[in-house]
């Protein structure tokens, strides 16, 4: 059984990182979601990683704020892939998590994304583009999700749009 | 044919993400590597990709400098993973690089890594992770250097240690 | 006939760069107006950009934020002058949108501006001082407007100023 | 008769500034250059921006380091477009004189470039490509030059480039 | 007669830089107040500056924001004392008014103080300072003032001080 | 009598740096507290400083915002170790206040914590640590306190969780 | 048995925190020094701090760079106090670390210095400041190098001291 | 007598800050000069600061590095005007010590000046404007000065100078 596992460092990351819950949902992909702390339970977040790994994770998806540790202390117990979303709100808007979640030493990668909602989002798809890989149904799904979010772009672009009689 | 993809985006960047190469050669993982920019041949970086993504390539790692648009280009064409790698040396030693590197919108991914050299390093280490997710072999071996990693840091230390007679 | 092209990343940016449309208008400028993204609909941006300036589009002004690649790619589809205005409002509060746009490699210059809305007003007020090297009675409203807004600030000083006895 | 001016804030801004003079003259466009300070001698800058415009400047290119104030005190003077090119090397790197350069209040644009000699270069391209809005040759070499360095790149791809027996 | 003379960029600055007056009015020391910019009123601070300087301005205070200009442009029109105050309120926070005040070439100084409110209070401050070093009078009220505010302090400090038996 | 000496200096920071006091109250750990400026208030510093010293201060939290020097003044006048909580809330959100806490000299160390909250919480737990180091009583407390903190992330995880039938 | 574990995340931390060790000699304090990574070694680090702990550890000093875990790592393991020292030479010059190593979630802290050789003096000196809590001996000698340290400074000035008949 | 007080926090601020010293002697104003840390030797720093302010000194000049607590803890101690000037050289190149030295609290408030050498002769520059406010010799020197470097510049100019048969 293959799934995404979605780690938050603190409950208070929930409100952002659900977005990449929701998102896994719309195309019908397994995931589970716990918060686990790289620092304030570090056993229990090793344990997780490890258990997690056999029973079938994919890759991990980590959402951490501040000094962001929880995606490279995941990344270190797993050859996984490891997908890092830094989140803002702290002093300094979440640049400390970023810096904390994408400097990693060579070796050990976090796949860093845009810090907060984005990053959320993001977070989903690029699992997803990863799964897709060996999944071809899930590809034509991602390929399908483009062509409509183009779509409601220009959609969108309509209702706003002023135009010199273009060819267009 | 499945094969790993490096697009730099000038010359410049080839000292660099050399090293992503080195890497992938040490663990035997194909690949192809060129130089193609989102700015100054936006035509041939497209054409490529399409052609690259339909002759097998698994993903995508993209090297790019200052307003570092390649790997978010990349990732505007194909649904394939798109790695990310910020080089530094601008006037913003890389942070600029960085922020455009990593701060995409939702929907279009870039799995961002560090700065610079290690940013290229784990380039290789995070592409190998992902195809390892169905390449046993390829899992073995990673997880067999990571066992190196961790004892060729062990003699680092072995030469410089001070140690108090402690039981370790 | 000549126009001015508005493309935002994002229906989200339209708050911001409808002030330089509303500027265009007050001097009786010809503009169209587009949502359309690098990102999200690149082929539409790609065959918009060609065939806007097919059509005589005189120059685009790209609103874009975080990863702000818009301006840029934009850039590299025509030789006709290209201002950048970058997006306020992300984690890092438009820096990353700024350097996505301003630290453009040689040969594809984006002509940046201040992030939000002083950069969408100016985009108006650059777009048309280019215009005004050709359009004499352009270039006479710029030169009213100018000493339009120092009579204004005059104004405003006025009703808070602190005199002593001045000759002034 | 049209040209471009080049002012720069200090003789040591002329080795980076002299990138810009070695493009025009490669493409055969006119310019003239001087240093004036806005601080060390603002007189002469005003004196000099006013006497230049009524000249036949086309328009002005304003390099400054630190607190880069030239280009904004040259917009200040006159309505053509002033395009402004930050220096590097201060002790925030040129941060500084991107900020000052860039943030120009409303009304009053500078059509700002890259930090350093990436900006100096684009600073001469820009200032093309408004001038080719109304010169079909210079559009025409512009066009050329795009394509030439485009080439340039793919024949710097050849010299590294590892394809697997790929179409392309 | 000699006053302090206090200019702001822009009617906005003028909630925060009324600070400086109100500490001057409570001193009794002379000051006029008013708006004038670098870039939107060129002539008019040029010759409003000199005016000034005739009419006895001991010393400048100037306000502005974003891409400061206005504390150097004065700076370059007298050899009197400048006071910068950098405004907040900047997408960078006022990070772009610090450097455009504080990072002034050699020969032009602009002495800078805190961005925003404290900022425009030690603009009194400081000027007051200057004043004094001839005002015995004036020095006399600042060394008293110094005291009321440390007593102040203590003041507020008795209202939530926990204090365990000590001697203090 | 051993006890913590936390000083603010100003009264702004009350809200902030009474979260030290209330984990304190928690463990029953001894503190004093009071409102001290390294600026406005040196002299009563300096002297509360060795008053505190000698009467049995263990350490000094020190609580301060902008050009925060109130803990780099302490370190100055005792070698017991000062621990340093900058305060956001400022222009730069507290970064110049991390830096004026954290960039000592050598020789005169300030023990820098986080900006805000987390780091007035923190500042407890260091001191804590510090005094636990012989207060047997007290380790025991904090390596409760740590499980107790675990379980209590646990619990909020249990209320969000989502797990796919694992053996976890 | 009481002594201080350093421990540093790569072998390229020793020239600068073998400045920690210096001092500690000079100083007649025990120590013991190991390199262990928190990403590359993590089982390792978890390990040795454990082993250390219950070896008599009085506290932890790490020196780590880029994404700087290590310091926060330790910190979860024990509660005895740890000390971060930010490594520079990244691409952001050590702010990577800085953000990474001070910027602590509630309850697990780390005690931060400086950036770099400073920060890895100071490390040796906050160490000493900790255990003369309960070393008389060690206190005193604190004093006495405080003083020392006073007189080379006043020394130093001696030799470029430009004093105009003064009392002092 | 009146004099200027120099006084750096280290010898390593040697270098820079001369150009305070050589400019002031070019202008025959007196000045001393001392090496006193806020930090290392807080004691003598406040009794000099209140000899030399005693024996006639007019205003202080403060440059330090890094924690750059210098001049604030001189202003906290003095009415007489401080100026800045903010050391480079740290791991973020002198942010902290700008920073440090210009964020001051309401009621002290420090002249701060630009990082490093720039800001150095600008320290001896203002301390002169200051003082010729009653010293009509100094005032005439300091006009002749600015003159004379406008002829400097364009001096240089002429050197470097591209003018297209200009009427200037």
């Amino acid at each position: 059984m293959k799934f995404i596992s979605i780690i938050m460092g603190s409950k208070s990351d929930y409100e952002i990182i659900s977005e990449t819950a929701k998102i896994l949902e719309e195309f019908d992909v397994k995931y589970e979601m716990i918060i686990s702390s790289a620092h304030r339970s570090p056993a229990r977040t090793h344990q997780y990683v490890e258990d997690a790994d056999a029973r079938g994770a994919a890759l991990f998806i980590c959402a951490a704020g501040m000094a962001a540790h929880l995606a490279g202390a995941v990344s270190a117990y797993t050859i996984k892939p490891v997908i890092g979303v830094p989140m803002g709100g702290s002093a300094v808007n979440g640049v400390d998590a970023l810096y904390s979640t994408v400097q990693m030493p060579a070796g050990i990668p976090v796949a860093t994304l845009a810090i907060g909602k984005a990053g959320a989002k993001n977070a989903a798809y690029l699992a997803m583009q990863i799964l897709a890989l060996t999944d071809e149904n899930l590809a034509i799904k991602l390929k399908e999700d483009r062509e409509k979010q183009a779509k409601l772009l220009e959609a969108d672009s309509k209702k706003i749009e002023v135009l010199l009689g273009g060819a267009k």
